[in-house]
């Protein structure tokens, strides 16, 4: 059946929940006008060897999970495939073709998807990568889909900190896509698993990719858009996960890359949280309480270690100029004693010192 | 007065709001113990050579203008002195010395903020003069501090475009400070105004800054943060224009970048809005309804214009290898005719081609 109904199929998913995959199957072969009225599906189900996909399949390693194996991604479960009206639904895959080492079951609470434009640019594949490699060591396991650019950036990322990743393809796990990542989905699948609701032969199509997505979405508790253009295809996923009630992140870039421009406008008005670092995105993904982590705070100032009014000695001190006690003491309101007090704590501080004319700043770091 | 009091001093404004600046001079120089309690003010008051003031200020063409004057800008008239219980106020200035061909009159409803660090990045400084060159393009006045980094390129990038800008300063118009922006401050003073609280012959002091950065935030409708690090002492002016209910713009840049984290922390935590240019500024700042401007969209696609069917079929081809129109069809539902005209339509668009093997799609530019 897989080879036969298009990923994303409404209408499938719908039979699916339900009466079943058993019946859905019938109700193909069997050409039950109602349900397959125009007869498309019966005509691919004629034309499919099933024998032969599966003998490729088990040539390839290549499995087949559906609900209930215990490979399962049981978090696919919570996809809609109908909802009350107004929503739109969002179709539960009947099963997913498998490829590698690792499993999908269990993927969810900590599982994030990482994705992008695949005309990425430099600055956006440096944190792709990045927050990749920070995602992982922190135990959360980065799902992406494979492609140029941050796709590829972020299981590359993942996998320099032996962190497990997943790649969900757009066609049958037979065919590397793009061909250049042959070696890099072959690594994913040294220590993940490689993914697809296409059996072995199936071709990427665009209508594919999209559907794909919703996989991408679906096995993850957030999307981080890394890097998209506006309207980019990149945003795709993050679609899907609006749809499915998951958290979605953009990274903000330079207000002069193009690139950056879709995940900018989705922070303005679509209501994406800004993510700039891997604890930032655990703090949104995270589950409420578990994976909280604090809100990011400067760096302590050297300031900060002393009282009050000392810092305000501080303050009123010429930026520039040195100032003597006595002029300091006028303009500040404090004591003599207590202005030169303070300025030799601070001059211990290494924040003041003192020159011919007065007592000067140091400068801070910026 | 502007002498003796320092800039901010909620005291002195609160004395000023109940019962006039004479009054409150007069409870100075007298030495009312119940307003001047330790008789700093009184001090500093014997201390004042009033007529100097006045005279160095006339020779340098350096104006004193005060609430009830044509030159004052009334938009600082809503600083609160006092406020209920809880809020903070934010002390309103009795009077401003104003050296400039401009006038700060009016200013406000038009006029927006842009500041950051001094510590500024290429990119910052470059964002910053060309959200400033755009923003005068649209009418709109910059206010800014005449700091190095963010605040000088938004002046130079107002003036690019003959704008209107304003300097507020925290010493006396007698100093330029920083000292290299000598010949910036005689620009801006050519076209705009230069403005202080302070009288001349006053010095820069860290605490005269944070006052400072009042009167920038309360002469404008909005203020746009180009760039901060965290904490930063560059993200005084939008507590201010928090505290003040004007608008905090932040401008996003790269999450490598220390001095745009300021930025989109208050983005994520702070409820500032995050702007990528000009139009988005002006829709933030502006009055609701007359200055607002639409949220930007993709360009259009060579996609976009054909039917949704036509679409669909260029959707089903295979991502990257030709197919033939019976297996289209096939794929796709569509009979072969349509599949046919659809694809010499697409044809007629550039959007795919035919080859010895079939159609396939053409490349689009991402």
């Amino acid at each position: 059946m897989s080879a036969v109904a298009e990923p994303g199929s409404l209408k499938v998913a719908q039979r699916v929940a339900n009466g079943g995959a058993e019946a859905t199957w019938n109700a193909i072969i069997q050409g039950d006008a109602r349900f397959d009225r125009d007869g498309v599906l019966g005509r691919r189900a004629e034309g499919v060897d099933g024998a032969g996909v599966l003998s490729r399949a088990a040539e390839l390693e290549i499995r087949f999970v559906c609900p209930g194996d215990a490979d399962w991604p049981t978090v696919l479960d919570t996809m809609p495939a109908t909802l009350d009206a107004g929503a739109e639904a969002v179709p539960p895959p009947f099963g997913l073709w498998v490829r590698g080492r690792g499993s999908p079951a269990g993927i969810g609470p900590q599982a994030v998807a990482v994705v992008g434009a695949r005309a990425a640019t430099s600055y956006g594949v440096r944190v792709a990568a990045d927050l990749a490699a920070d995602l992982a060591t922190l135990g959360w396991t980065v799902v992406s889909g494979a492609a140029y650019g941050i796709d590829a950036a972020a299981h590359r990322g993942a996998m320099a900190m032996a962190g497990p990743t997943h790649a969900v393809l757009a066609c049958g796990l037979d065919i590397a896509y793009p061909r250049a990542h042959a070696e890099l989905l072959e690594r994913i699948a040294g220590c993940g698993v490689v993914i697809s609701e296409l059996p072995p032969g199936m071709k990427p199509m665009r209508s594919r990719f999209i559907a794909r997505n919703r996989i991408i979405a679906g096995l993850t508790s957030g999307t981080v858009v890394v890097e998209a253009a506006l309207r980019s295809g990149a945003l795709s996923t993050a679609h899907w996960a609006v749809k499915l009630g998951r958290e979605v992140m953009v990274v903000p870039g330079p207000v002069t890359s193009q690139q950056s421009a879709g995940c900018h406008e989705w922070a303005r008005n679509k209501g994406a949280t800004l993510v700039t670092d891997a604890a930032e995105v655990v703090d949104a993904a995270g589950r409420l309480g578990v994976d909280a982590v604090s809100a990011p705070v400067g760096e302590n100032r050297p300031l900060d270690r002393f009282r009050p009014e000392e810092r305000d000695v501080y303050e009123r001190m010429p930026a520039y100029a040195p100032v003597t006690v006595s002029e300091l003491a006028e303009c500040s309101g404090y004591s003599v004693p207590f202005v030169e007090a303070s300025l030799r704590k601070l001059a211990g501080g290494g924040l003041v010192a003192e020159h011919d004319d007065g007592w000067a700043r140091v400068p801070l770091a910026v």
